[in-house]
């Protein structure tokens, strides 16, 4: 299946409301996917292996999605596949006072993977533009007045150029960024809010603030298809995946998975001349002990 | 003192020969000087005392230098008129195996300070611009083809701007960052290696790699001269001080930190009406109890 249709990298305009939220593009095919799937696991693995004794990049996953959009088992599903050791998933909640006290990319530096391991960020910087935009949080920062004083607009719109420089300056020092914004329709998350309150197993999950974010979905999306748009590059990305059928969501994301290691075409370290001599030394002395 | 002519901001080119490493300027104001550093220390402790209470920047101070300049001694000097709780020293040394398996940055935004506190970075960032520039260490960084097969000067480039842009973020995240380059002669650092030869309490500083880097000591001048004038801005200022006379370069940092607690110009935080009533309440209840 074609992914570029999901890719977004600034040479075309995302519009959030042409994209389909649902998998009716493969319906006729669910058969074929939930087998290519199966294998993209196995593939995933063994990619993933290979990039992990590569250790020259590092690769950061961005997840951004409405509420019961499905990150935490598309997470479960598809990370699992991976060794857990090259693997880190850095779960944002709302910011500690320590963690407000410092500048916002402050947690997501500290959590960066080493060179030949993956950080997913469940949720990310991009809550600082989106969230803090919707919610108008610029003024509860503990900021100087030179910064928390000036226009909301240009205070988000430098919040972008920031990230551009982040994602840019990562790039340049031997990582590779994909970003996902999961997209689910209005009447699917009502769907699931609603398994969360009726299904004792779920009731966990549920949040009353969950219900109040609800009321402001499209503002929500109008924002988020503004930063996707203004932060889509060649090199990070956005793919915008429909997240109303969860095996879907899951083929997808490991199809681009699998090709961003492509990509990166990480191959298992080559000994020089002189370490292979010395190879067959330590073989010497191992069979002589 | 005028302390302008030590302060580059990208107005003036940064000459660096031109710029005296002693203090004839202030030969015959030794004595003054000697009192009015004594008053600044403890100016400068009630500065960073209101700094502390205010919490709404945060201070990032570089320290940048040729071996033997006093980087040490500044700090234990001055930074010890400032309480500890909120002063933190980070001393970069050669990186280790887990921070080179990172972005540069990495270890540099770990310790960046809170809100309300003062990080002086004893070495920094810029070591990975000037020392990688004239050790030539980019090949030997674990970073993909992509990023190290390109040109060096390039490479060195990048660099220059990607600090910008760190710099930038800080100060729009309200952070100050101020950078300091030590000013020493040749004869100067000659002189205190031979100290540290001669004097047995000095001998653990000494390092036989100080007198290759000797070898090279113009051209980490130049290299320095064209990294303070690409990163000279009005937000995050160089300042070249002189270094071959100790008591000058205190008193001259001791300005420059003053100034810049001056422009931040910090204030105890107030209270409400509400909070200044409720104030009262608690005063009734211990007086009561």
């Amino acid at each position: 299946m074609d992914m570029s249709r999901f890719r977004f990298d600034g040479s075309k305009k995302c519009k959030l409301q042409d994209i389909p939220t649902d998998s009716r593009d493969a319906a006729d095919d669910k058969k074929d996917i939930l087998k290519k799937y199966e294998k993209n696991l196995i593939r995933l693995g063994e990619l993933q292996h290979t990039f992990y004794s590569y250790r020259k990049e590092g690769l950061v996953i961005v997840l951004q999605a409405m509420d019961a959009a499905g990150k935490d088992s598309l997470i479960r599903h598809v990370a699992s596949s991976m060794n857990p050791q090259g693997v880190s998933v850095c779960c944002l909640k709302r910011p500690s006072p320590e963690e407000l006290e410092h500048d916002y990319l402050w947690r997501i530096n500290k959590a960066l993977p080493r060179r030949g391991e993956i950080t997913i960020y469940n949720r990310s910087y991009y809550e600082d533009i989106v969230t803090a935009d919707v919610k108008h949080l610029m003024k509860t920062y503990p900021m100087a007045d030179r910064i928390i004083n000036i226009n909301e607009d240009k205070f988000i719109s430098k919040r972008i150029d920031q990230v551009n420089h982040f994602e840019e300056y990562l790039y340049e020092n031997s990582y590779r960024i994909i970003k996902i914004f999961l997209h689910l329709s209005k009447e699917t998350q009502k769907k699931r809010l609603l398994e969360r309150i009726d299904l004792k197993e779920k009731n966990w999950k549920f949040e009353k603030a969950d219900l109040d974010e609800r009321k402001v979905f499209d503002t929500y999306l109008d924002k988020y298809e503004n930063v996707i748009n203004k932060t889509a590059t060649e090199e990070s990305p956005w793919f915008v995946i429909p997240a109303d059928d969860k095996w879907y969501t899951r083929y997808i994301f490991s199809e681009i998975l699998i090709n961003t290691f492509k990509k990166i075409g990480a191959s298992p370290p080559t000994l020089s001349a002189e370490e292979t001599d010395n190879l067959q030394t330590y073989r010497d002395l191992l069979e002589n002990e």
